[in-house]
């Protein structure tokens, strides 16, 4: 996916996340790489606190710079731990990230679920993810309050971890922001034609129609030309494709 | 995140998402490791059909496999095309994903709106995903019908090839897939303890209480008693925990 900034954004967003802004807890995460893949989504979707328990490679690491594209300030702060219980000392609500079952009883919620709590509960909380080939082990998730399954096509379940972390920090984001809805947008809503620059268009084109004798039967008109206008006007034309349109009229004399 | 399977998945899902089933096309890409992982979360989110556009490594490649996880033959089945116009010939809609404002007139859709769509058409589509660092042509843009924007953080709207592809698959999973809802759910449902096992507890518990003469003035005792019991209540006990907290009591004599 390509690039843009704050000032060509198609979307512009007003977000209040900063009450749900969730802690990012990554346990024994095995390669650096998701580290840095992990603070890059993260940054994305307007989080910025991240936590390693006990990483698997030396951190800092260079590998997880490289992946963590613009958001290193992310992986400069983060915050290194011994254990999971060390991690989420000073947090109200713990959330294990998993979709493997487990021998005790806690709840179970979705990501939208789960966003609209932590928006909802508005008290520090961290979010766990396992290690990428075992997961979260049961002590971890004994730790949590709840569970955070991501669903899946039945016959595969996993994802990776920095993916993960995506899916996650995305549904946060959507549902704890307040998204101007694009439903329609047009880019560059400002050079569309006007009404008066369409019906220019239109009787140069209704014109040359009439020249070449275009409807055969007179009685038919009324109905095709409705229907050819129809088309250019549900197009939204901008003003510089009314110039063209004109140009190809006249260059098809 | 670890790993689970369908016997044990948490979510059970219904899905019609061969309804909503559009071919991925990666167009350009430089990064044989973003292709595999754009096929991993393909097949977590139950779509198959992969297209590369003149990749910029040799495919079929090893290093898009190393990521591929369990959905190699997501890689095999994968076809090449020298040109975006090929890889959408047979395509009755097709979907730009980018975040880049276009000199073009172009509607903008949200990953959740244009899931709707596509579910809705239910026609063959494509979404095109440009290379990494320069993201889609105005040429491969104007092939497209609409344009989908991933809202992000108003300063960082910049989503890796791959993270793109986990969230609008995950995004369509989610909008064209019957998910029993999770809020609530508590694992191993069946293993609750019956009313009548708790009351047994509460009584022995009481009787415990009693002996010790807990309550010191009797007219208190009634709400203790009720807040207690609460606790317990609140807390979905298990018949195994039953159990436990008998074996607590009876220690604790």
């Amino acid at each position: 996916m390509d690039i843009g900034n704050s000032h060509n954004s198609l979307l512009p967003v007003t977000c209040n996340l900063q009450l749900a802004t969730p802690v990012i807890i990554l346990v024994n995460t095995q390669l650096p790489e998701n580290i840095g893949a992990a603070a890059r989504a993260m940054k994305n979707f307007g989080l910025s606190e991240l936590r390693l328990v006990a990483p698997r490679e030396p951190f800092p690491n260079k590998r997880a710079y490289d992946l963590a594209g613009h958001a290193p300030e992310i992986l400069d702060n983060a915050k290194l731990f011994q254990t999971t219980r060390e991690a989420v000392a000073d947090m109200k609500k713990v959330y294990a990230a998993t979709a493997r079952s487990r021998e005790m009883v806690k709840a179970v919620y979705t990501p939208a679920e789960s966003s609209g709590l932590i928006a909802k509960e508005k008290v520090p909380a961290g979010i766990l993810f396992g290690p990428e080939r075992t997961g979260l082990t049961n002590e971890d998730v004994t730790i949590a309050d709840s569970v955070i399954t991501i669903p899946t096509a039945n016959e595969f379940t996993s994802l990776n971890v920095a993916q993960s972390v995506v899916v996650i920090a995305y549904q946060l984001f959507q549902s704890t922001c307040n998204l101007e809805h694009a439903t329609g947008n047009l880019i560059h809503k400002s050079e569309f034609a006007s009404k008066e620059e369409l019906q220019n268009f239109f009787n140069h084109l209704e014109r040359r129609l009439d020249e070449v004798d275009f409807w055969k039967v007179a009685e038919k008109k009324p109905k095709m030309w409705l229907n050819l206008q129809n088309i250019f006007t549900r197009a939204s034309l901008t003003e510089q494709e009314i110039r063209t349109l004109h140009g190809v009229l006249a260059a098809l004399k």
